[in-house]
């Protein structure tokens, strides 16, 4: 047995996604990832996922380098090596990017967010050659299958760009019965109980409204809302108070650590975050000020499985919940996802993805959602494998690209279908 | 390869003690503690170890008996197992065990106490199997060998006890001389250069005397001080205004979060803990009113290594130092401390060890210190053999001991001196 990593490839791709509408825009009909691959002397492959933007790619190349010589089971130290990496500081702000759907924005952030999909890969090639499934090198699952919620968006039946692109079947959404009829075939294809609405793209009592709706064709069943930040504190509290009986937790009403902190002392639904708190710096603040209950944990933000171990145990020991954040991702991200879940002890919330929306993966066999959950794989790694042609071919398209979709960019192409769209200055209402 | 536990092992011992002094009284000539091993399907032992007092082994022998037919790789599911096995409540008390030098004594703290030497053992038989160190399973290490400090004690020469036991060749230290001389020959035999000396046994003064005698003996070497709570806040803070030129830190000079809140608000020298702060529970409170700067963790009290480095990853988030507490033990835990504390990225402060003092082992051969270091070992499993004919011979100990020595009791040892001892209120100065 040789954990020595002898090779690693990286190969960004563009893959389709829909018209998802949200308070910076619409998503871009391609939307770019970067896949890594570490392959071990015993040519062991190992693999792993995260953002394709340039600036990701930017640093995960020269830290790339660093690897060979290493062994895939010294996990740990990938994070002190992804500081010798320097990072082009033009391509950040310590400050939140208004706006913004990843929240603050930082050099360690950006680290981690490379180093998160090298993480995962390294155990992916580990648990292959040792013969044990990712969650058994995290101490081991605690649950058999993972429940993941409806991540329901107002969407467009399809993108306004008149250059050839992927359509998908969903068709549009942009009022309450949209919503409900979404949420409706979501739970029929895929049986999730839970619904998590992306809100910020229309006035607030369009979203209520949405959301009563779900209440009523739902009873019983979790809500979520979630615009982003585009609300002020005073909206918050307005929203809160009108869903407050429906509603399982609000996500992200207001933008920062202090609105999100007054909007929390004066309501009793909960908060969650992917926006407030993404970062270990930034708990410690959020957390004396109560102004989260909840924290959307986003593996590759936080730097992979372990550091969301460390999150999950870090809230559990403040008495914040946890649960997962999603971008749009793919099959292998959403493999890694479920093996830490099963691993954490209190998840008290269905996990959030944006796969149903990914009608593209690189995988030879998709990952499916029985009941609303994903069966927690036991077979070794994270038991799913890279389909080679699937690969090339999203590659291909990264390749041919001109550079319209290699940074994902939902403001762009909201200005496609309507010239004079800028991001709304937060709060938006 | 068949990770499925086939046999359990649990066999209480009595190890030699040399006659330390702290607040409470005196060590007993004898110590219990509790070795643990576990049996997979395939033939292979993983050992652990814990504290071995009546109360421990009440609560491993049931819990024991639910292990078999589990694996050894799910570790994280040996705590909510832990949970099932019920706690006798006369035994503990929610409150501070007044002087107590453990801290806290709660139903979650016994279990963790017991569950760790499991999860120890469980991880020794995983490493052992995969042909791992158990460094490697979890997370690997990110330094070469761990650091520990010099444990200095005020001590007799011998036992006052009539009955036979084994003698230590340390000789007696009850004054600044003798503890200079005992701190120029842990240095000599081990390379130490931290040095903590075990405070609250002499009056304030008299301590503050030896440490500066140390001071001048040792000029840079790390100092710390512990009289395990022993001290007012007034005494607190006079000692460490005495004393800020040449501590480290200051530990657990006063009972309490509230008292240790109170010396931290009033000196700049950093307060550690091994009593204020043993569980998950009681961070919140504590690190809220900034009462401690480092916390000291013991394996056993927090649950293991995998809670360790959730631990460590709560301290760094907060900006609170983290290093560790030693309690009386032998090699197996001082490898599985080895093993944690090589993967925990920030650990700024030697740490602690009795190891020296014990002259008896369960092992073939004893863990070495060289230049106060020990190496992390990367053979598979922790790295260390049981000699079985050592354990027989200090569980032959234990069955032939009336139950003298099977709960170490330092107030009843401090009475065979002088008959009229009873461990001092709190604050004993």
């Amino acid at each position: 047995m040789d954990l020595t990593i002898k090779d690693v490839r990286l190969t960004p791709i563009l893959i389709a996604d829909p018209p998802l509408l949200n308070t910076q825009g619409v998503h871009q009909p391609y939307t770019p990832r970067l896949i890594v691959e570490v392959v071990t002397a015993d040519g062991v492959t190992g693999i792993g996922e995260t953002y394709g933007d340039s600036k990701y790619l930017d640093l995960a190349r020269p830290y790339a380098k660093k690897l060979p010589g290493r062994k895939v089971s010294d996990v740990n130290a990938l994070f002190t090596l992804g500081d010798e990496v320097d990072v082009d500081r033009s391509r950040i702000s310590d400050q939140v990017d208004v706006g913004g759907l990843r929240g603050v924005q930082t050099a360690d952030k950006l680290r981690l967010s490379v180093v998160s999909a090298f993480e995962v890969a390294c155990l992916d090639a580990l648990g292959k050659t040792l013969g044990l499934p990712v969650h058994a090198l995290l101490g081991g699952k605690v649950r058999d299958a993972v429940e993941y919620s409806a991540y329901l968006f107002y969407k467009w039946a399809d993108h306004p760009e008149a250059v050839p692109h992927e359509k998908d079947d969903w068709g549009a959404a942009i009022d309450p019965a949209g919503i409900v009829e979404q949420a409706r075939r979501f739970k029929e294809r895929y049986g999730f109980t839970s619904f998590k609405l992306k809100g910020g793209v229309f006035p607030p009592d369009d979203e209520i409204a949405a959301v009563r709706a779900l209440a009523e064709a739902f009873p019983g069943h979790p809500l979520r809302l979630d615009p982003n930040g585009a609300w002020s504190v005073e909206t918050s509290l307005r929203v809160a108070r009108e869903l407050r009986d429906v509603l399982e937790y609000l996500e992200d009403p207001a933008l920062g650590t202090s609105a999100m902190a007054e909007v929390a002392a004066g309501t009793d639904v909960p908060l969650a975050t992917n926006m407030c708190v993404t970062t270990f710096a930034e708990i410690k603040e959020a957390f004396a000020r109560d102004a989260v209950q909840v924290v959307l944990s986003d593996h590759h933000y936080w730097g992979g499985l372990r550091n969301t171990q460390h999150l999950a145990a870090i809230c559990r020991t403040f008495g914040v919940g946890v649960s997962m954040h999603s971008n749009t991702h793919l099959g292998i991200s959403l493999a890694a996802m479920t093996h830490v879940a099963a691993t954490v002890p209190d998840l008290h919330h269905a996990c959030d993805s944006h796969y149903p929306w990914q009608s593209e993966d690189v995988l030879t066999d998709r990952l499916t959602f029985t009941d609303g959950r994903i069966t927690v794989p036991d077979t070794p790694g994270l038991g799913v494998d890279l389909d080679r042609d699937r690969l090339q071919h999203l590659h291909q398209r990264w390749l041919d690209d001109n550079g319209t979709y290699h940074d994902r960019d939902d403001e762009s192409a909201m200005r496609v279908a309507d010239p004079t769209w800028t991001t709304p200055t937060v709060p938006r209402w």
